[in-house]
């Protein structure tokens, strides 16, 4: 999946053999997505890159600029979001791309699934994007770019998420609710933890300090540090709701617990008196005149359920003005 | 609606061409409010901008200073806060406005309706704002001063609503609040997200970094800079406010549950134990002296009501005295 | 209200006369206290203050230091506390005073009601404190070092109103108690908006930065930044403090909620089975040798009575081991 | 267990004598693993090692790279993590090693039992490790790399801990539970305090600042400082994992309680009612037609039992809409 | 109090005379404990004192190095713990020490009780600690040395309060715990607030600046700094040690609470619907084949106690499996 590029008298060429494409007057790309070993050997011996730069290519590594000799080497991950175990529950899935800008070429290997840059360097063998004649810089500009904009997708997706989050909270006192909120937590734990360094490492770009970047270039740079910006900014604000969310959500269970005990205490203090006053008229007394009287009263009964339920209007009514019902 | 002014020989006057306004001796000021993209496309062309600088006018980009070879670029964002589908819910539209600062002309941008600035474009039409004998970079510094001014009032909105926030959390429990409460909290949120890029934008035209800021013009900037930090300070005090309404609210809740478990404890705690003694007497015992002689005693029933009733009392007393009632 | 006083000779003489006193040979002080504009703007002519400085006088403004062509401008604010509505709540009402620090004058300028400085101002009128003959710069260090000194006052005040309220959260559980801790958090929130800026404006003096401070006045004013360092040191150990009486506050309204519950379930847990107990020796099951043969026992009533005593007995001193009563 | 490896001419051969080793030609390195006293004292006498850095190698030091005269001294702390009381109490045991890199020699000395230092040691005595070929400066590095790549081993094992208490956390309402959850809190507490200060001391050889390193080792320390950046990282992130899965368990623990008020709430409310009507027919009033006639009714007792059961099985279909059962 | 020591040709000799000690060849050191107002005067102008620095002895300063034109003035506070009122309120008494280094003399003051300085001198009365002869800033460095070696002391008992309030959390719900737990917290912010500035101030001398510090001490005054560096690091961790403390208490009191809703729940929903049975046996339906003719049942009263039981014993299996008793 080796494609080389080469920029000369305004047209670009593409070439088999990466040394040929590296002596070739004019400006090279070499891009290779899904790198195999033998292919990270050979570009490796043809561009002499630097051991520790391709060992950085296959482990978890944060995104960096680092200067070499010949060369700037710049690390970037790009990111993809795959759907976990549960409905919240995204995985991060991080491909690293290494971009190597020497003064007359540039290489941009990939170790993971065909990519954006795949698409960039597809469009110049077509002709389409005319990067090559902006210089290595420009065209390594341009990878950085489309690796970056794809982290907007992925924050687009984490705010849906959010979004369903916000509407969930209001109503449902499900335990699961909490989860789904850590997961959109984690996630965007996650995300951070790819951004914050992707921010840095295109900063030292976007100052220019590495010779290989031109004074033209830089502004563009700047350009995509001010998305990465935005992003670590959008994800510190998508924290902060998330928390809103959750303090929200620890209110409704709350709220349902104070409601559960607002029916108990109605239907409690309404019914316990009565039962009481039914007691009193259950009892056994008798053998006098002091004994009960009113059991035998002509309309004691109809008077005793009269009393009851004027008890029961009157708390009923208490009930109501202290919101309770 | 561009408005062209030039000053020269300690007088302003219009005019229609961009290309002879900005070669025209004198103090140019090129302004656009509500620019079409064709509008755009002249001006551009007539002071050589940069297509970046233009593109950052389109989109949701954080106020920034950047300087170019013959210019520097200011982009601010105009703020205004529109109702949402709450009460508190309210939308911070953004407004880019482009301000250009070259040695003898000023640009300024502005692609949403027509807001502050045009209204000081009027007055020094009019006449009655003397800005441009003093240099494009006050012009610039007064375009700066109405925008953030507009900033005051967006934030005199956000805090009628903390007051309103602060009233209702004393009294009331209904989950609303809290939703209100998070809303104001997003409105802050975004309303920072604006002013700490604005912050740092002004502050490097205060430290006088561009060569077309004038030493006499440092201080204005300043004293807009000042004002900017004094935003950001506001912003995080009533974030803190927000959050103290937020613990008052959910005492207020926490009160109310604990209220609604007084009521019950104090009802059923005084009638279960008369319900008993009611029940005691309800028992069916018969068939010897030992068995509940009581019952048939001339004063039993007025005995057992007053027990009864002196229980109730000495409860009563006693929820009074640790204050449940 | 302008006082104006020059020193020269080893001695200081009152002028009525701003010019005058400005041109006088010495060093020149120019106190104004509750001051006019008429006033004001006769002190701005006299000693060509700019503009800008003044206006910050009127407004509600952030206390800073700034270097002008021919003098330093210090901007404080003497602060004072006023009772609010409710015991806790403060008003801490700001008057600016700017102190004008020249090469051989002073001017300190406040639109505020007369406060330390005019007394500092009295008694170097007296001669009792002999400021001038060290320099302008040592008459600003003075005034500075009184309008802070007075900030210690008003840290007192709070002080003594989180005592108060450490004593009421371990017994009070009134939702005023909640609104007093977020008053005090306010008042330490306004504080430190006023002491953070401050500490800033005397450490640009304490530095030695404008060059009318004379190295030997420097360590006065490092003295006061030492203090300024310590309010704000303090005012971060009083937001600790208000926070751990308001986890006690919580604690309190929590341990009484639990309070009632155990109330209720004791109560409860003792009379529901007697009741129930009672309620089956009041059924009215008859006719045969199985049918509660113990109502017609002799001792079928003491006997139950003392079944029910026994049970009430267990529970009880089940509960006093659970440490419920 | 000193062990004493010189490099000369492609080979390295072994030493006994500790200046002999010091004195030959070539690149020398001497470890001792589980040092007595005796044998500090005879490498500090042989290297004239700083009394103050042997100090730091028994205490309880944070780790540091510090600059002398004739080398550069690091302690780094070998960590390892022993089962404490509790399931998730772990003990981090620290064993610190110091290395003092020369310009022609490097001393790694152990007082803990032997670790991967000594791994890499037996390694290089073997021939199997071409360290000292590449200068004492990579041989240090090879060592500083060995005792942080240990580091992750220990943060794995937290993170299995972490996982188990995210498992726990959604069922259990044990009081264990965020007694374990606060373990592993600290378990994070004692790591990070130990990787912190590494970090920066490891930071001070990436930058290159000792003269003691190369340019081209730069770049290995430089990984090594990556790798530490990453567990400051992971445990930042863990953090806020434990502190997330505490929230979830104070949640389980409130609906726990919520689940109990309903189980209440449900047989209360449905029985309390049924108990009074069955009252209201124990009553015994008698004497005339309007006292209780539904007594006497012929299907007054099937009636009644119908009405109750209506009652509840309204209330039951009412809490089942509701969600409380 | 008055100790002076100055140490020429190998021997330390004590002086009676200040102005004698000053001027004898060989470095003198000058030291007070409990110094009184004419002492403190006496040494003030022997060694030629900023009255400044002498004032800062009095109050409650911050700890600071402070650079005048002859002498480095190093001001420590003097750390101890004495009991306040309640078991865990602990008093920090701060008793400030002075410590001026001159090229060729050093001066300790203190005002509070002889500490641990005082025995340092002793010793070197005594001839034990061979501190002048290494120059007065090693001298200088041996006193801060003692001083923040006790401020380990001073946090190991802050250690066992937590230790003490850890062992607490679990099993008490008394509202005391969390005042305890508050006043460790108070602790931690008063000492604290005496450590950050210390190792502020003890920084400055481990960096060389002031330039009575010699190169081959620094080393020395940058050990004590990495003490205090443990000591702010420790704070931090047992800070956060105390929050978790906190968390545990709250859930105890939350457990605790659950606990007693289980009780009330358990007995009540068994006993409430037993009692409902009882109840409608209890009713006085008569006059037909359809009212109540169980009541008459041989086996009526058995049958009846047999279902309430059967009843009961469901609930009790349903209990114990949803983990309520």
């Amino acid at each position: 999946m080796i494609s080389a590029l080469v920029y000369a008298d305004e047209a670009a060429v593409g070439y088999d053999d990466l040394s040929a494409a590296r002596q070739a007057a004019g400006t090279t790309w070499v891009h290779v997505a899904e790198a195999t070993d033998e292919e990270i050997a050979a570009v490796q011996s043809a561009f002499d890159l630097h051991p520790l730069a391709i060992e950085d290519l296959r482990g978890d590594v944060r995104a960096k600029t680092e200067e070499f000799q010949t060369y700037t080497f710049v690390l970037l991950n790009a990111l993809s979001l795959s759907p976990g175990e549960t409905s919240f529950e995204k995985v991060v899935a991080t491909r690293p791309v290494g971009i190597f800008i020497g003064t007359d070429w540039v290489v941009t290997l990939g170790t993971g699934p065909a990519g954006p840059v795949q698409r960039v360097m597809d469009a110049a063998e077509r002709g389409d994007e005319r990067l090559l004649q902006r210089g290595p810089d420009f065209t390594a500009c341009r990878a950085v770019d489309v690796i970056v904009d794809a982290y907007f997708d992925l924050l687009d997706e984490i705010e849906t998420d959010i979004e369903e989050i916000e509407d969930e909270v209001t109503v449902s006192t499900d335990s699961e609710t909490i989860e789904n909120i850590n997961e959109v937590r984690r996630d965007l734990l996650s995300f951070r933890k790819q951004v914050w360094p992707a921010r840095e490492a295109v900063g030292v770009l976007a100052r220019g300090d590495p010779q290989e970047v031109q004074p033209q270039t830089e502004k563009y740079f700047r350009d995509i540090y001010d998305h990465l910006v935005q992003l670590v900014d959008l994800t510190e604000t998508y924290r902060d709701l998330v928390s809103g969310a959750r303090d929200i959500y620890l209110n409704t269970v709350s709220q349902s617990t104070n409601e559960v005990m607002k029916t108990l205490t109605v239907v409690a203090t309404i019914f316990i008196p009565l039962t009481f006053v039914a007691g009193v008229y259950g009892m056994n007394f008798a053998g006098g005149p002091y004994n009960m009287p009113e059991l035998s009263w002509r309309y004691g009964y109809p008077a005793a359920m009269l009393v009851m339920g004027l008890i029961a209007a009157v708390m009923l009514v208490h009930f109501r003005r202290r919101d309770y019902l």
